[in-house]
């Protein structure tokens, strides 16, 4: 599916926390985004309101954004209440009877919808449900312990603390070291930007360790390095069972711990983010029975502060952990690159716990 | 749906491990259950086989189990592969031709198999998919923090350690002591047993939590006690995510920790079980975050071993951990009930940790 001159629906939400898979695709693949549309912020770039993205124009809707001539339409933002609104698809219908393919997160998927799927056959367009799962997975069998690459899966003390982003960016700072690095998507906009992945967040309970261990094993060959994109986090009401279950299904030699310094409770809920050192000693505590996966580098989400500060906060989790730490975002990957390889060499792979201590 | 006669179907397999469904069903219902199905056992009595379920009647066929004078069927063993059997197909035909209600935990829902949908509408009999699950299901919002009842949750050091028996077990034993005791089944077997539930494992990843959470809401009311029928283990590579989800969406106020001391690796896995001193620990650990829930009891599953043996094993448990251990096979839950009305007593209920460390 073509998808090189995007243009990103984000009607009345564009911004750093009101879209995130827009602003993430942006940071991503700026240059295979032709326009955003969002009336309320029309005429603005996208630099000028999400701090990058270049002379990206936002408009004010599809009439206009056809002026840039997308090849396709990516819906980023998420409905309130999971339905999509009726004037949602009267934009949808329009984009595909302009002959633009549709890609979409949405938990309500297009392809089920039988007007617009009617429609899309009439036009030869496509519509993509990026959270559409395989309905063949497995039970999680240990099998990524075998892999020869070196896994390493980003976790974090909260949702939305820049998982996704953090493997992306280390997947690319691993190939500008020479190094085949593959990384590999469990999220909708992870799934849209590498082209290929599982929504792990939309499989059955049972498999989604399961859908995990499939996305190392593919990504692992021919590779040295996967980077897999987290969800959720072990000390998240509503996602635990996620994230725990992607630690046991990737069975990674590493983690990469993400962190957000400015946030005290967990977003929407009344309980507070754990501690660093808390999170590194729970996150040592579910993995040893297992496969141990030490954490070996801090992604600290700075985004709020400034470099001063976040220099100090660097600072502070480096002490409190006795781990590398940085932001990625305003100092790039490498640093934690380096932390991953360090661990390479010097404990090389990981075993599971049976194989180690028979 | 009437299952007051139930015959069960467990062709080649009955058993206590190779159909632990059946098994159960005969466990706690024995009364309900006229006659079961397995050619390779027939003539026998289920007390024969499992060592319980008195004379209830092993026969060859279904024509043979409706001297009986059944009004359902269960579908008491799982098929290798998921896919409905051809020779299960004939059987099932004929049952519902006979007028039985067909009640099953397979994945493979029968009620989306269109020649026996046909036939049960035809016959007016039901088919119930025991896993069938809601499709409004929520996030968990830590609502069940907040209800009056105390919370018990059945946790495992592997799958199949005994968490549904010894949570039927405790209600059963609590309603004796004049309790109000509500049983929650989270699984095909307990759902079946109970006539309510939900299939948590069956539930997309997201929503696991907010099943169980919807469980505890809906048995908190009225009852003094609710307990929760846990579902696979922390510990297991396979079904870690749907275990620490039931944790942190039932929010209970103190666990049971199920262990089987004879097994030495996770079932099916070349992973060694965690010692119970190490399980008491890591639930310690990943509960504590969000809200508290400390292993006041531990259930021993010594169907293995010899009474003599199994006290021994009760007695080397309290030691290693401080905690009171029994086989509530064996001996009664009453003990394990003993320590959750002490917990409650000495500790009241417990809170999230964003209310009593603000």
């Amino acid at each position: 599916m073509k998808k090189n001159r995007s243009v990103i629906l984000a009607e009345g939400a564009f911004g750093v926390l009101g879209s995130k898979t827009a602003a993430c695709v942006i940071r991503h693949r700026q240059n295979e985004v032709v326009a955003v549309i969002d009336s309320t912020q029309a005429g603005k770039t996208t630099e000028e309101v999400i701090g990058f993205g270049g002379p990206i124009p936002i408009v004010c809707d599809l009439a206009e954004a056809m002026k840039y001539l997308p090849d396709s339409l990516l819906v980023g933002i998420a409905p309130k209440g999971g339905r999509l609104p009726e004037e949602w698809r009267a934009i949808l219908k329009e984009a595909i009877s302009l002959g633009l393919h549709i890609f979409s997160g949405m938990h309500t998927f297009l392809s089920e919808d039988a007007e617009l799927a009617e429609l899309a056959r009439e036009k030869a367009t496509a519509l993509v449900d990026l959270r559409d799962v395989p309905d063949d997975l497995p039970v999680a069998r240990c099998l990524a312990a075998d892999v020869e690459a070196f896994v390493v899966l980003t976790v974090g003390t909260d949702c939305a603390t820049g998982k996704m982003t953090v493997a992306l960016q280390m997947t690319e700072a691993a190939r500008k070291r020479g190094l085949k690095a593959h990384f590999a998507p469990t999220g909708q906009t992870g799934i849209y930007i590498a082209g290929e992945g599982i929504a792990v967040d939309r499989v059955i309970g049972d498999f989604v360790a399961g859908a995990t261990e499939r996305l190392v094993l593919e990504g692992a060959e021919g590779n040295d390095f996967v980077f897999v994109e987290g969800q959720g986090s072990i000390f998240h009401p509503g996602y635990s069972g996620v994230a725990l279950a992607m630690l046991h299904g990737a069975l990674p030699d590493a983690l990469i711990l993400c962190h957000q310094p400015s946030r005290v409770l967990v977003s929407d809920y009344d309980v507070p983010i754990v501690s660093l050192s808390e999170a590194v000693r729970i996150h040592d505590a579910v993995s040893a029975p297992i496969k141990p996966a030490p954490v070996v580098g801090i992604a600290l989400n700075c985004f709020d502060l400034s470099e001063e500060e976040t220099l100090r906060e660097i600072e502070k989790a480096e002490k409190e952990t006795g781990i590398p730490a940085t932001d990625c975002i305003k100092f790039g990957a490498d640093k934690l690159v380096r932390a991953v390889i360090d661990r390479m060499n010097s404990g090389g792979k990981g075993k599971c716990t049976s194989r180690s201590n028979p």
